[in-house]
């Protein structure tokens, strides 16, 4: 493995909430890998068999629709790329992640997650109260979004994932905004102006 | 206690899957209530200190902008009104919960909660995976919301919830829809008339 991997891990397993057994445990199990920039780690339609962390780089959430790619997500470093758990095992996947630049992520299989909770069930409690929390930002997330105008979508995106923009092509952020890449330059004419006058 | 409300009362604690004992433990816990019409059992800014699932009726979900109501959600029989799990004992709520019409809720105190999760550990599995199931639901919704043209979303609020139109003024499923109440007039005209060819 190489060091960058090596020291995300060691840093993966090395949190005061663990105990020793309980890190032993993740050390084995928890893969850690990079992607490579285009590579799409998983494919609407496709059953999801795992969670995934994003350490570094960039992912793109996407679906089509009549033809077209419709970008519904971008998920930076700190992300998770979950939320279905058990019961995207059963059901196909309905949208697509892609990586936008090479990308680090850890991979945390549902099989394994099922074993976690048998050998550690204080883990299960912990898991919930992420899941609610997570829900409940998304959940916020949207609502602000959908109340909000596509300038002031443009000026949360920039404020919440300012690193995006050296990664996604324009007409990508665009799609997420729910405007015309046309708009989106419209868009952000006006806003270099009015720092302009700053 | 009225007739209609001890017969749901009965039916919430009949389910094969729990125990005698937790049985018991939910019929003395879980309140089960008469809510009327254009009662607000939430407020923007108040905390959240219970789950509600709603028995009978129905709840529109809507927030504040710029003065304006936005209304982001509707609730109809059999939906739960929660997600934000423990988080929203510690954070003021982004949204108000008002009742449409006569409505039935029970109400799950989140201190309830956790002490249901002292006494059956077991539930909180199951809780886990049922948060996660609604998430990932209401994920799947969003994005197809999100893809979807006014017209179309309306379609699919009337497959999902025809029960709603006889409920909720025209005005606050166009907010939903993000159009001007004329355009949601549009939509339903058009509609009528490719109904009439069918």
């Amino acid at each position: 493995m190489d060091q960058e991997l090596e020291a995300l891990k060691k840093a993966l397993v090395s949190s005061d909430y663990n105990t020793q057994e309980e890190k032993d445990f993740f050390a084995e199990k928890i893969q850690v890998k990079k992607v490579s920039k285009g590579e799409v780690i998983l494919r609407e339609g496709q059953y999801v068999k795992a969670s995934y962390h994003l350490y570094k780089g960039c992912i793109r959430e996407y679906y089509l629709k009549d033809g077209e790619e419709r970008t519904v997500g971008f998920y930076t470093a700190g992300d998770n790329l979950t939320g279905d758990g058990e019961r995207a095992d059963t059901q196909p996947s309905s949208v697509s992640w892609e990586c936008m630049v090479d990308s680090i992520v850890s991979v945390f299989s549902f099989e394994v997650e099922r074993e976690m909770f048998r050998k550690f069930p204080r883990l299960e409690s912990m898991c919930r109260t992420e899941v609610e929390k997570q829900y409940s930002n998304f959940r916020t997330d949207m609502q602000h979004f959908r109340g909000a105008s596509p300038g002031e979508r443009y000026e949360d995106l920039m404020k919440a994932k300012p690193e995006l923009f050296q990664f996604v092509p324009l007409y990508h952020i665009a799609s997420y905004l729910g405007v015309k890449p046309e708009s989106l330059s419209r868009i952000r004419n006006r806003m270099r102006k009015v720092d302009s006058f700053k």
